[in-house]
C-alpha cells in the first residue's frame, strides 16, 4: 500500500510511523491516534488515484487541512490521513466578478489577503484564520462572527470540486449565481465533514472589503437591552453590523485572571459585555469629513450615546486608533485559551432562538449546580446568531458526570428549540449528542444520504453519524 | 382508492373527473392531462394520510401548489395530484426574530401583505406572485429579481416540515441561524421539484421592508456600461440594488408593438435599456430632509448623472411618484405576456457568469440565423444575476428545428461555463438538456440521492432526472 501511495504521489510525500507523529492528534489535545500513513498528494488527480487505491484496498480515508478543528473530525486509528496541505493554489481571483478559485489547502489568511490586494473580502473569518484550509472550512461549514453580516460558508460557496469515495472526480464547480439544474449536492458536501466525498477545491464568493469599522465595547443592563441594541444598530445603519459579540461578567473576570495583559474595558464590572463592529463600504459612511471624523464611527457613537439616555447602555468605548481596535478584538479571541487551557471540561457550541439566549443562562446554573455543585461554567456568543459557546469546568473528572453535564446542556438546548452544534459540527465528540438529541427519521435519512455516496463506508468513517456507542470516546 | 381519500379529507376535497379539469394544464398551456384525481388535504397529518395511502397502493403522486410554474412539474396523466391550496395557514409571524412560520398553501401576496404590516419583507418576488404559493416558490427554488441583493428562496429558508413519500412526516423546521448538526437535508428538498418528498410547511427569514425605493430606468451605450454602471452603484450605496433589470431594443420594439399602453421610457430607441431599483432602510437614506427630497432617490441621481458626464449613461429618468415607479416596472414584468402568448417558441432560463451575458447575445444571432433565416428572439434579463430569458420564435414549429434551436442555445451556454436552468427549474421541459448537458457522473450522484428518498419513484416521477425520451414531451 505505501510503495503504491508513494509511486502516486512520491516517496517524501507519504509519511508513516514517526514521520507521521505530527498528525497524530488533534488541536484540542482530546484526541491521540496512529494513523496507517499520512499521504499529501499534490493536484486533484493525485487525491483521485490515491482515493482510488483505498477503495480498491478498501482503506478507510481521513481527509485533514489545518487541523483546527474542535470534534476530533481528523482523529484515523489505522487509517489513511490524506493531507490537503500541498493542494494550495489560488487557481483564479476575479475582483470583476467578485470570486475566487481556491483549491482546499489554501489557508484562510492567505485568501484573506489576497482578496483585500483587490480591495476585497472573503467574509470567513474566525480565531484559527491563520492555519484552517478552505476545505476545512467548507466541510465543517465554519462559523465565526461574520455570519451575522455575511451568511454561512455554505452559502458564500458558488461551486465545488469533490473527489468521491471511489476517486471519481465530481466536477461541480461554477460561478453562477443561480443555477437550478437538479438537487444541491453541493450543499450535501459542505458540512458533511469529509463523510461523502473530500473537497479539493471550491469557488468562494468576494464581497466589497469594509474600507472603515466602527468598533465599540459596551456594557449593557440586560441581554434584553442588548438586543434592543443590535436592532436599532441594524436599523439605524441598514445592516452594517458585522461583528455583535457577548463576552458575560465571569469571562469578564477569568480574562482579568488568565490575561491581566489584555486589560478590562470598564473600571466597574458588568454581566453583558458587548464587543459590536460596524463594517463601511460606502463613501457617505466611510469618507473622512473634513474634520477628520469617519461618518460610520459618528454614527455608532450618536446611537450609543441616544441608548445610553434611554438606559439600554451603562458604558461604551467607541475604538479611536487600530490598535485600540485590535485590544477589543484580543479581549474577544482570547476565548478559546480561556475555556481549553483548563481540563476536564464540558465545551458546547450551541445555537438558540435570538430571544431565547436569556432563557438558555437563567435555566443552565441550576441545572449545573444540581449535578455538581462544584463546576464553574464560562460563556462567550455570537449574540446576533444566537450561538453560545458554552464550557463547564467540572469539579471532578468522572465520564459519568462529564456526560450527564453534557445531557443537561442539551435538555435545555431542546427546550429552547436550539441545536446542540451550531458552527464546530459533530466529528466524534457530539456524537453521543446526534445520538441522543436528533430525530431518528432525521438520522435514517441521513444515513440513506450516506450509503448513496459512501456504501462502503470508507470516508472519515464514524464521523457524523452514530453508529455504535464505542466510538463516541476520545 | 377515490373512497379512501375521501375518508381522510371528506368528499368536498377530493375531485375526479370533470371536476378535476381546472387541474389538467399548465399555466403556459404547453401541457395538458387527466389526472387520476385531485385530493386537497388541510393538514399536515391529511397529506401524510393521504401519501401513505398512495404508497401502500403504488400510486404517484404530484404535489401542486398555484400551478403557476413553466416547466411542465404539474404534469399528471392518471397520477393522483396533491394540492396544497387548503394548506394554508400562516402558523407564525415573529416581528422580533424576523421569521415567518407558514405552510406550503399559502399564496406568496398573502406573506408578503402579513410582512408588511410589521415593516419587514418577505424577499421573494416575481410576476406569479399573486398566485403562487410558497411550497412552489420552495420545490422549485424559485428566483426572481430580488435575488440579487436578498440571495436564493433556499437562502431564505430556515426550516422545513416534509412528508416523505412512505408518508412519515421529517421535521426539519427550526428557526436557527446556525446549524451543524448533520448533512443538509433542507438544501435537498428546495428545488427538488417535488421530487423526494413534499413540503408541508416552512420557516422563511424576513428583511426590513426599505422605507424608500429609489427607482431609474435608464439607456447605457453597451452591456459593459451597464455592469460597471452596477458596480458603481453597489459601491456608492454600499450594496443598495435591489432589481438590475435589463430590456434589449427588441424588448422595447416588441412592448411598444404589443403593450402600446405601457409606454416608452425614451424617445429615441436604445440597445440597452435597464430598470434599476435602490431600496433603503437606514433613516440616513430613507427620511426626507427638510425640502422634501429623499436622500437615496438623489444618491441614485447623482450618479447616474455623473455616469451620464462619463459616457456611460446615454439617458435617464428617475421615478419620482409611486405610480411612475409602478409604470416602469410594469414594462419589465410584461414580459411573460410578450414572450408567451405567441407560439410556438423555445423559451429559455440560463445563466452565465457576469462577464460573459454580452458574449451570450453576440453569439446566438449567428448560430440562431445558420438554423432558421426566420427566425427572431425576444431577451429580458436579471442582469445582476447574469440570468437571461431568451426566447425565440422559430419561422417553423418543426419539432427537429425547435429541438436544434434549443440544443443552439444550450451550446452557447456551455462554451460560457453557464447553465442551461436558472431559476424555473427542469421539470418536463428541460429534461432533454439534462440528458445532454449535465455532466453523467452529477446526474449519477442525483439519482442515487433519489433512489435514497423515494426508491418506489412515486414523488413527482419523470421529472427532473431523465429516464428515457419520450417522457420529454410534452
Amino acid at each position: 500500500m505505501l510503495d503504491r501511495l508513494r509511486a502516486i504521489v512520491g516517496a517524501g510525500n507519504v509519511l508513516a510511523g514517526a514521520d507521521a507523529a505530527s498528525h497524530s492528534r488533534d488541536w484540542t489535545g482530546s484526541y491521540t491516534w496512529s494513523p496507517l500513513a499520512v499521504v499529501r498528494p499534490g493536484t486533484t488527480q493525485e487525491v483521485a488515484a490515491v482515493m482510488r487505491l483505498a477503495h480498491e484496498a478498501r482503506v478507510p480515508v481521513v481527509p485533514v487541512g489545518g487541523n483546527t478543528g474542535l470534534v476530533g473530525g481528523t482523529k484515523a486509528p489505522g487509517q489513511l490521513m490524506l493531507s490537503l496541505e500541498r493542494l494550495n493554489r489560488i487557481r483564479a481571483l476575479k475582483p470583476e466578478a467578485r470570486v475566487v478559485v481556491a483549491e482546499a489547502g489554501v489557508v484562510l489568511a492567505r485568501l484573506h489577503d489576497a482578496a483585500a490586494d483587490h480591495g476585497l473580502l472573503l467574509p470567513l473569518w474566525f480565531g484559527a484564520r491563520g492555519s484552517a484550509m478552505l476545505g476545512g472550512a467548507l466541510s465543517t461549514n465554519a462559523g465565526g462572527s461574520n455570519v451575522l453580516r455575511y451568511g454561512s460558508t455554505r452559502g458564500l460557496c458558488l461551486g465545488l470540486e469533490v473527489v468521491l469515495p471511489d476517486g471519481r472526480v465530481l466536477n461541480l464547480m461554477q460561478e453562477l449565481h443561480k443555477d437550478n439544474s437538479g438537487y444541491a449536492l453541493k450543499d450535501l458536501f459542505i458540512g458533511a465533514e469529509g463523510t461523502l466525498g473530500l473537497i479539493t477545491a471550491a469557488t468562494m464568493k468576494l464581497v466589497p472589503a469594509p474600507r472603515a469599522h466602527a468598533t465599540a465595547t459596551l456594557a449593557a443592563p440586560s441581554l434584553a437591552a442588548a438586543l434592543t441594541l443590535l436592532n436599532r444598530l441594524q436599523e439605524v445603519t441598514g445592516g452594517l453590523v458585522e461583528a455583535y459579540e457577548f463576552m458575560p461578567g465571569g469571562y469578564m473576570d477569568r480574562l482579568a485572571q488568565l490575561r491581566p495583559d489584555l486589560g478590562q474595558p470598564f473600571a466597574e464590572r458588568h454581566e453583558v459585555t458587548i464587543l459590536v463592529e460596524l463594517g463601511a463600504t460606502a463613501p457617505r459612511d466611510a469618507e473622512p469629513r473634513p474634520d477628520g471624523a469617519i461618518p460610520v464611527v459618528d454614527l455608532l457613537e450618536e446611537t450609543l450615546a441616544a441608548m445610553m439616555d434611554e438606559g439600554a447602555v451603562l458604558d461604551a468605548v467607541v475604538a479611536r486608533t487600530e490598535a485600540q481596535r485590535a485590544a477589543m478584538w484580543a479581549r474577544r479571541e482570547a476565548a478559546a485559551e480561556l475555556a481549553l487551557t483548563r481540563g476536564p471540561l464540558v465545551d458546547t457550541d450551541v445555537c438558540v432562538p435570538l430571544d431565547r439566549v436569556q432563557d438558555f443562562l437563567h435555566r443552565m446554573p441550576l441545572r449545573l449546580a444540581a449535578l455538581d455543585a462544584g463546576a464553574t461554567d464560562l460563556t462567550v456568543a455570537h449574540l446576533g446568531d444566537g450561538n453560545l459557546h458554552y464550557t463547564v469546568f467540572p469539579s471532578t473528572a468522572t465520564p459519568e458526570l462529564l456526560d450527564a453535564i453534557r445531557s443537561a446542556i442539551e435538555d435545555v438546548v431542546a427546550e429552547l428549540d436550539g441545536s446542540f452544534s451550531a458552527e464546530h459540527g459533530i466529528g466524534l465528540s457530539k456524537l453521543a449528542s446526534m445520538r441522543r438529541r436528533k430525530d431518528p427519521l432525521v438520522l435514517e435519512m441521513m444515513q440513506a444520504v450516506k450509503s448513496a455516496f459512501d456504501p462502503l463506508n470508507l470516508m472519515n468513517p464514524g464521523k457524523v453519524l452514530p453508529q455504535n456507542p464505542e466510538e463516541t470516546r476520545p
